[in-house]
This record gives structure tokens, sequence and C-alpha cells, in this order.
């Protein structure tokens, strides 16, 4: 955004020698342009942090809208251990990500498979790359383990946890994200070298490296584990094991959509970009065009599953209204800003289709996903990979990813079926990668007994066996006049060591 | 904001014929004067859209606010059901605003009644209307379906709610946002013709446009619909029927507070705005003033409430502060950015008082509101109205609505009563123009029997009879050491049919 | 961050007299810059207060996270109360600091004790002081309240709890952020005269202002009253008095880590400051690093709890990760702008260590504070101050506190002492600041019997007793097929009297 050149040559000859000094009163001018033209650079730069920090700390809410999510649509008797799993999300992201994570995802000049600059943010931050783009990408990291969390939930043993969520974090996502969208990227349609099919990968915010990683590495952890006892009954007909609060659910999905507003509209990481400076229109329009998108694409999914599950069902069910709106938010991740509003609309429409049927496939093969995460994340974002192939306009592809003219767009908008070659070339991709990584540590962890809790310790509930009690305690031993809905442990809750200390 | 012209003709002539080429001279600097200028048109729309987009953000999380105190503030037994309606007041609204009730509202020109262009965003973004502009007014449009919501709940069906609902935010909130936001409305403060009363209305963030129709529409459906049993004994006294949750009332009023920061200062929709450029003074200022002022309201209302409750009786009570709170802030949204902090004072004063006078009075008159809506953003609403025309400053007033110099402002502050007028005949003028579209609506929707729930599925609440389970389950049938709070249903919270399928 | 002057003179002086009219040439050129140069003004107050105001509710927001932990963290007789106290810091916060506490602590020019000016908000907004400012400032101030209402919860009257709240938040906080961070102030690193120790204390965002004034007044208030009953056993053993609902401590703990976000970085209360005109790095990559500081050490510190309390006592516990976690931003919060992120790591994990030591020590000495408030804000706070002294990095102490070349700073990093001496001092003073107004007011209430609730009162629970009945009610009278977990009173909840009114 700095200013054309002053030339102070010429401006001296436009002067001319009959000044007193042509020269000197150029100098002048010229080095106020050049002081204005910095101003514009500090500008430009405040405003455009400003804007990715504020859509960062959006994002990060989301992994509250992931905790609260999961927390409702489990059983009581797990609340703890999957809210344990979605802190630990964040905090062993955190390091990880800043350790290895950011650094194979962005750390460029580098090869197209993986980066390497930048641990522990060794020399950030740089023209491209300021502290606030770290933030930013790590919110997203943990996001992507969030989403695996939810698929192996109520039967995984903690350690195991702990151990695929750091790989996740710091290892399998940052290899994905590199080829989609670092600039050295082999699939990346930022890529400044050669592109795939002449395009690239156009996955804006993604449904394809964020959703379908997640959710393809739950749907390995939730099959290798199988289902949770009681899912299915001897005869192998699907038993609902209904989470225990509904207002969790719906304050979660709340508070993913609140941070979805950051997740799309802030991928853009610059506002300050006009296309045509002096006019209106320029990438601020295009941030607010990709806020409007998604939430078209929400809404047209929850009201489509309304009245689907309504027809299918029998009676109108908020959950699986929550399920059906973020599955439209999975789904107009990939295209929210290379789409129409009224395109957003079909992609909604079409995600909560194929989140139904995937559902009903789900049970078909008796498999089981308490937070759905697979079909939802998993489903959804594949078809929303699909969608931008064919929806993607050609004015907005060209906006959002310039300096190529003559790009391919999306085929039923006439830009041909390259973009959907490349497309469909990361979905497969995207399978095989994640289940080459994270299907072997699974499997080992299984072997190795790591993976899957003892039958007793589910039927039990993990809080009472591995997390030091029961979430709720709505009466106290203190007080007898009410009922007990449970007996309350005497230790541990906020003491240090489980027996009493004693002067030492 | 761009700059004053740079005239090349002029300066070629100040530099005169002896310089070399006193035009080309003359064009190069205005030429980078020019670049100057546009560079300041993109930082101004990227900064204001900023600004509006994270001001929508706010404003969109007052729907979990909306939620979470409607859950909170009803048995559990409708807890599904109130949550559901909450979810689709933004998934439907976001539909129909998308189609309609944007054009309805902003669509110029057009007549002082109702827009007429824009249907499907068509034609946006253009200079005045942005995305970012069409995203804040949704967030709006569902707002006033929320707080509809709030007074029929626990026994209105569900086709009920998305019948008005639709209504509501498609054409009964655009129309009357178009009287008193859109330029071309006939009582807009900001209408470039003739301004009602040689003033037009001052409701700057909608304590009349919002809080107002909110509130009286679901005064009629309340009305219409009767109390819900138990409301009223036999007697005719009043009994309390206590929602089912203090800490989701708490947290849906603190989550509304922090949205009320973006629907009130945020309804400046730009804030790099100069009144006197270079000064520190400037629209940020006002809308800082906007933010203090509105704090101030709420907080005075929330100590009144707890005083005046606590004399009332006998205990301090955090729902009914809560409540307190937001009838504070429904009253100061008219005024907010034309008042003195101090007035803010009166304002959240008075607005506590009023509301513990509606809620006299609807007991009085056996009128059953499950979260006081059409009393706290109907009374509180009108009371806000009433003062804006009482307590609007006139330095502030020509600053929030330029351009009309001699404006009439506040009675008690020299102003005169001109703006009261206009503003008794806003309230008169809501209440018409809402009473006669959704007091019919709802009229006919109980003639044909779809308004009230049967008195079975109240007692049984409409989670069980409608909604496919209670919304809470502390024990699962698997573990048999707790108290069991009630028999789970075993089907179709993820399952798609109500009967499990089998391999086909 | 205006422009460089364009000075007339000179520039007629160079075009010179062969120039048609030079003085006007110049004239012309130089009110044009004149211009640039106050839109650049315009453009910094939007973008500061853009910055500032949305910060500003994010720290507001961290109220949110206070009550929802407070609530979890206590048993569910008591929940409406320490909600109410949560509601009342922000509304009676908000009174106190707009009349008091905001003019006590930044009034200046003042004495270095305590400010004057700006009572009631007179005179604002000035040049530094705009309505941002206030807004941000009244966060952080009933913040401090919020911590204190945690170590005292479960036991202390509600009238108590207004009084030192009230106290607290409009004048003892208020005294000492001036001392800490007005120009004025004694011990300020800003200073604008003498600095303590040619360095004043580097306290970026209150680990001691906020965090230990929280603290200890906490640690005071819960001395004075003493455990709650039951909480050490007959021979004086701890027994854990289990909050009631972890899912309520997961969500206040997500809301505080986001509110953070408002909370360091936004202590630089600007954004757009370059170090260096035109160049990347400026605030706005110290705002970036400012939350990545914080990130990390939460991060460390939560990773770090979570193997100490397993080790410890054999489980992996939620709560005490959240609080571990909490503890990590507590003491960050002081030398978050001025650290490497491979510090903050450091810091993260020595937290951890401090707040398991002073709840090992706690429970020796048979203090009870049912949210750890004083062992997390009040130790951690201090180890925060301590690791700022001797972790803070040159090039960042120069650049967030610059006009003072050769300052002090980090021990550890080379640069002396001196901070190391004046940080110790802020300790002792803090202690002794707060020690010496809060300790005599609670020991006056106590005396009064104003402060402890009667034992049958802590044992019924509050809510029931001065609330107006329990927080939850998961069923309701008219619905016999449940279990009725309290009778539920038929009274006061949203009527206005206690015994219902009658035609009068």
């Amino acid at each position: 955004m700095s200013l054309p050149e002053c030339s102070v040559e010429q401006l001296t000859q436009f002067i001319g020698p009959n000044a007193t000094n042509a020269e000197a009163a150029a100098k002048f001018i010229c080095s106020q342009f050049s002081a204005v033209g910095n101003k514009f650079v500090d500008t430009q730069f405040a405003v455009d942090n400003t804007y990715l920090l504020f859509s960062a700390y959006l994002v990060f809410s989301m992994q509250l809208g992931f905790a609260m999510l999961c927390a409702g649509s489990v059983r009581a008797k797990n609340t703890m251990n999957i809210m344990l799993t979605n802190v630990l999300d964040a905090a062993a992201g955190g390091l990880f990500y800043y350790l290895f994570g950011f650094a194979f995802a962005f750390g460029g000049p580098s090869n197209g498979f993986i980066g390497k600059h930048f641990f522990g943010l060794r020399d950030v931050p740089t023209e491209a790359f300021d502290y606030s783009y770290f933030l930013y990408q790590w919110a997203f990291a943990i996001a992507a383990a969030g989403i695996t969390s939810g698929s192996i939930a109520e039967r995984t043993q903690f350690v195991a946890y702990l151990i695929y969520s750091s790989f996740l974090t710091g290892f399998v996502y940052p290899v994905v994200s590199h080829w989609f969208w670092s600039s050295d990227g082999w699939a990346s349609a930022t890529n400044t070298g050669n592109l795939l099919f002449s395009t690239g990968v156009i996955d804006f915010a993604g449904s394809g490296v964020v959703h379908m990683v997640g959710g393809i590495a739950g749907l390995w952890g939730a099959l290798i584990e199988g289902p949770r006892i009681g899912r299915f009954d001897h005869s192998g007909r699907a038993v609902a094991l209904r989470g225990h609060s509904a207002s969790l659910v719906v304050l979660g999905t709340f508070m993913l959509w609140f941070g979805w507003y950051g997740f799309n509209p802030g991928s853009f990481t610059k506002i300050l970009s006009p296309y045509n400076s002096g006019n209106y229109y320029g990438q601020w329009s295009a941030v607010g065009r990709t806020a409007v998108t998604t939430t078209l694409a929400g809404c047209t999914a929850a009201l489509t599953t309304l009245f689907g599950k309504r027809i299918l069902s029998g009676h109108w069910n908020v959950t699986d209204v929550c399920n059906g709106l973020l599955g439209g938010f999975a789904a107009i991740t990939a295209g929210c800003s290379v789409v129409e509003p009224w395109a957003a609309i079909v992609c909604g429409f079409m995600a909560a289709i194929v989140l139904i049927a995937c559902n009903i496939l789900a049970e078909k093969v008796r498999y089981d996903d308490p937070l759905e995460a697979a079909q939802l994340h998993g489903g959804c974002g594949a078809w929303g990979i699909i969608f931008t192939a064919l929806f993607a306009k050609e004015e907005y592809v060209n906006q959002v990813y310039p300096g190529k003219p003559g790009r391919p767009y999306g085929l039923f908008m006439g830009g041909g079926g390259k973009l959907l070659g490349a497309h469909v070339i990361q979905i497969l991709v995207i399978i095989g990668w994640v289940s080459a990584t994270m299907g072997p540590l699974f499997f080992i962890l299984n072997k190795m007994k790591l993976l899957r809790i003892s039958a007793e310790d589910e039927l039990a509930g993990m809080d009472m066996t591995r997390h030091g009690g029961f979430a709720y305690a709505y009466e106290d031993e203190s007080h007898k006049n009410g009922i007990q809905l449970r007996k309350i442990e005497h230790n541990s809750s906020s003491t240090p060591t489980p027996t009493p200390t004693t002067d030492s």
C-alpha cells in the first residue's frame, strides 16, 4: 500500500532551472510524500493486525463452543473427561504448534511437502508472518483436534488422547495446511510456481484442511475402538445414547456460530486491500460477503434439517438442527469467499442432506460417533470441497486469488473442470494422508491397550474412575433436606493429595 | 474522506511559465495527492467495515444470550422447545431477511413506507450498503423475533412459532425499521426531505424499532393465548412458575450485555468520521460515549431493581436484577448516542421503576409473560423513547444527525417539545402497526387451533411430547448406582428414524 | 502521527521568485499536506479507539467468565448468591468507577498518590483519555472485585459484599492503579518525572495492580471469616467441598481465556504506533506477541498442573487444570509485553508450581478459599511480578516504555537488579496497602456481625434463605411423573411481592 514513487529527478526537471533550487523543492515535496507513504504502511499493518487478532480470538472461542457441544452431547458420567480433552487440545496444541506445527505449516522457503523454518517462532515476525498470523493458525490447529475428540468420546483412554492430539496438532494437520495454504504447498492456490492443474485447490478456510482432517482422524479412531457399549443392541439395532444436556449443546452451537465469523471471513487475514484503490468495493466487501455466505449456508442447513428430521422422525429436534447448522458451516468453509450468496443456500441445503445420509449410513454399518464428527466434518466437509469446484465465481476467484489471470473457476459457472479435478485430488489426498498417519497410530495404541478404556470404566463413567468424581453435584452432604443425586467423594477436588495432609 | 481537490490549473499558474514544465509539475504533484486521497478512501472503508462486522458479530452473540436467558427462565420440561425457537429465529430470519426483509427495510430509493430494492441482495454492495450492513441489520431483525418468543414461551405450538417468526422478521419489523432508520422513511431523523415535526424520530439503536416491536408482538401473542396453566390459582392469585436454571439466566444476561456493545455503539455503523478533521474528538468518541451511557443505564437499573425488590419481596433476587439490568439497556437504546452519561443514570433508574410497575400491572390483569418480555422490551422501550425526547443534548444531536442545523433536541435540555411530539407519535404508530399486523395473525392462528398446545402437552412439557425427549439426562440407564432422574427414551436423538433401521 | 511540518517559507524559497507566485504554490502544496496530516490523525484515533473498545468488550466478558467459574465452583445451594455478587460487581462498579474510581486512578495532573480530576467523567474526553479508555479501565476494576468474591464465597452476608465491593472498586483499586499506571504515579514506569530506582514498575496489565489486589483482599476476607463449615473435619483434616458443576467451571475458564486477549494485548490501549514508520514491525507486532506470550504461559501452566496433579492425586482433574491455566495467565499478565515467547513458557511452568505449593500451604494453615483466589491471583500474581523483573528483554522494554533510553530491564537478561528491586517494592506495597484498607474493613464488618452468615443459613444454603429459592428446578410441581429435586417455593421469582397481590 505504499504510494507510487515520487521521482525527485522528474519533478526537478519539471520545475526547472529558473527556480531558485528546483532540486531542493522536489526533494522537499517528495520527502513529504515518502513520509505519507510510510504512514500508510503503518496504518495498513495496524488495521490488518487488528482485524486478524480479533478474528483469531473469535476462532479461539470456538474451542469453548466445542467443549460445550461435546459436554452436552455425551452422558453426564463422561462430562469431565470430554471437557478436559477440549481444554488440553488448546493447551497442548499451543505448545506443539509453537514448537513444530507452525514451522511445518508455513516455514518457507521450503519444499512443497513440509515447511522448515520458524521452529519455536524463531525469526518471527517477518513482513508476511507476524505473531498475529501464528495465533490465528494455532486457533485453527486446535479446532482440528477438537473435531476428532468428538468421534472417540466416552470410551477412550486419556493418555491416548494426549498422544493423538499432540501428533495431530504438531504434525499431521500442519503438513496438510502446508500443502494447501502455504505459498510453497504443492496444491496451494497461492503457489508462486506451477499450480496443480493450473489452479491449485481453493479451500479458503478449510473444509478439507481442517474439517476433513479432523473428521477422517475421528473416523479411524472410532472405527478401531468400535461402538460404545449399548449403542447397538443384541440384534444390532441402533439405540440412541442421548447426551445429558441440550442446553450445553445449544450453547456450544451458538458459540461455534459466533466463532465461525472469525474462521471464514477472518481467513482473508487482511482487510485493508483495495481491488481498485479509491472504490467502495474492496476486500472489506469480500470479507462481508464471506460472512453472509457463511450465515446463509448454516441457516439453510438448519432449516432443511428441521423439516427433514420432522418427516423422518416425527418431532422437531433441537440437537439435530444444531448439527445440521454446523454441517452447513463445515461445507461452506471451502468456498465461502468465492461464491454468491444464493449459491451458499444451495450449499447448505445439500449439506443437510449429506449429513442425514451419512448418519443413516453410519447406523447401517454400526459406526458409533457420539458427536457425528466424522459424518459432519468429514462428510459435509467433502461436499463443501466439491461444491466450491462447481460454484466458484470467476470474478471472485480472481479477486481472492489474484495475480494469475485466466485461472479456472467453478464448473457450473462456466469455468471448466480443472478446479473440480484438483478438488477431487484434495479429497483423496486428505483421506490418504490422514489414514496413513492417524490410522496406524490408533491401531498401535489399540494393540498396546492404550486406546479403549475397560468395560467397567465405561459403564461406571470415566469421570468417577479417572477424573476424580462426577461433574455435577446438585446437593451436598451437609444438607439433608434434599435428594442426594449421588454420593459425593471426600477428596481431591481442591486438595493436592488424596489423603489430607497433616503437618509434616 | 477524500482530500480537497488538487487543482492542476491553479497550481500550474502558481508555478508559472518560467518553470520548465509547470503543468507537468502540477499534474505530477496532484496525481500524487489523488493517490493519497484514494488510499484514504480505502482505509476508511476497511476501518469502518471492520468496525461494523465485529459489531454485527457482537449483536449476533445476543441470540446466544436470548437462548440461554429463555432456557433458564422456563421450566426444564420446555427447554428444548424454547431453545429451538431461538436457533430458528436466527436461521429462518437469515433466509427471510435475505430474501425480503432487507429490501423492505433499506431498499431505496423508495417511498416513505416500504423499501423496494435489494431483494436477495441484488445490487448489493453499493457505496452506502455493503454486505456488512446487511449482516448487521439481520442480527437486529432476529433480535426482535427473539424478544417475542419469550412472551409466548411454554404454551405455543411450534408451527405457530415458525409462522409468526418469519412474518415478523420478513415483513413487520423491516417496515418499521424503514420508517425510522431508512433515509427514505417518513419518520426518520436522517430523512433527506421533510422531517416529521422538523426533527424526525431519534431512535438511535431501536428502543422502539426493535424492543417495542418485539414486546408488543409478544403482548398480543401472550394475551390471545392466555396464561400458562397454574400461573394463576383458582382465586386468581399469581403463582410464580420459576425457571429451571438461574445459572443459564445469568449466562444469558451477561451475553446480552456483551452483545449490547455491538447493538448500541455499533449503530453508528462507521467510526472513522471526524467531526473536525485533525481533532481528538470525533465519532470514535461518540461511539465510546455510547458504550458508557449504555453501561451506566444498565448498572443503575440493576442496582435500583436490587434494592427495590429487596424492599418489596424481602430478598436479594438475581433473576430480577438481571431483568432490571436488561430493562435499563432496552431503555437507553433509543438515546444512547445523544445523551450525557449522567442522564443515562436517570434513564436506568426510571427503567427499573417502569419494569416493576409493569410487572405489578401484569399480575393485576392476569397477564402471563414468562420472560417479562412485553413489560421489559415494550415498557422500558417506550420509556426510553420518551427519555430521549427529554434529555437529548443539542451538541450531540447535531453531531450524530448532521446536516440540518437548528434541529430540535431534548425538552429538558432546552430543545423544545417537537422531539417529544415526534416520539409520542413513534410510540403510537409502533403500537398501532404491530397490533394491526401481529394481532390478527395470532388471532387467526388461534382460531385455526394452531396457536396453543393442548393442556396435556402443556402439563407433560413440550420437550417430551414434541421434541423427542427431555433436555437433561444426568444419569443413564446403564449406570444403576445413582438416582434416575427420568426414564431415558431409547430413540431418536441421533437416529434419523424413530424405529431403528435394519439392514435393508 | 501528524506529518512533519510542511514549511511554506522554505518551499517558497526553493521555488523562488521566478515562479509566478511561489508563495501561493507553496501554501497550496502545504495546505494539502496539512489536510493529509489531519486525516492521519483522524485515522489513528478511529483505529486506536476501535482497538481499545473491542478490547474493553473482551475484558468485560471476563465478568461472565468469573460468574460461571464461581457458580460452578460453589455448591448448588449458593449459586444464586455468588452469581448475584458477580452481576453486582459489574453494576456497582460501573457507578462507583464513574463517580470516583476513574478520577482517583487517572485524574491528572495530580500527585503521585491519588488522582483528582474526571469525577463523574467531567472534562472527559481529552486527547489522552477518551470514553473508551474509561470503559476499558472500568472493566479492569470490576475484575479485581470479582477475584475477591471468590475467596469469601459460600459464607458471606450479601450486605458485606456490597460494602467491600464498592470500597474496593471505588477507592482501594483505583489508588493502586494510579501508583503504577498513571503517568503521575510514584512507581509508574511511565512517570514523566523521576522514576523509582530509575525504572518504575513494569506491571503491564496488572499481575500486581489487579490480581494481587484482588487476591490479597480476598485473603483478608477469608482469613477473618474462617473456613466454611465442614471444610476441615474434627481432626483438622481437609475435606474437599466440591463445586456443583464442572461444566460451568470449564465454561467460565474458557470465557476468561477469551477475555484475557482483551486484558493483556489490549493494555497497549493503542495499536497504530510504529516503532519505525514504514516498517512491518511496530506496536501491532508487540500486541500480537503479547497475545502469544499470554497463550503460551497459560498452556504451559495447564499442562504442568495436569501432570503435577496426576502425580500427586492419581487422576486427571479438569477443574485443577482450569485453575492452573488461570494461574499461568495471572502470572504472565505483568510481563506479557516485554518478554520472549520462550520465557512465557518458563513463567507458566513456575506459576503452576507456585499454585500447587500455595494450595498445599493453604491446607496446612486451614485457610479456606473456595475459588483458590488468594493462592491463584495473589500467589501467581506475585510470581509474575518477580518473573518480569528477571526476564524482561531490553529491546521490548524500550519499545513498550519509550523515551527513557538506558532504562533497567530483566536481571537474567543482563539488565541488572534495579527492576527487581522496584518489583519487590511493588509486592510489599500492594500487600501493605490492601491489608491496611481491606483488612480493617473486613474486621469491622465482622465485629458488627455483618460479615458472616449464620451457621443455619450456611447449612441450608444462602439461595434458600436469602435469595428467594434454589437456583435449579429440573422438575416442576405440575408434573408428577419425575423425581422432584426439591420443593419449589410458590412465590417471588417473578412476582414483585411475596404474597400475591389482589385487586386494590
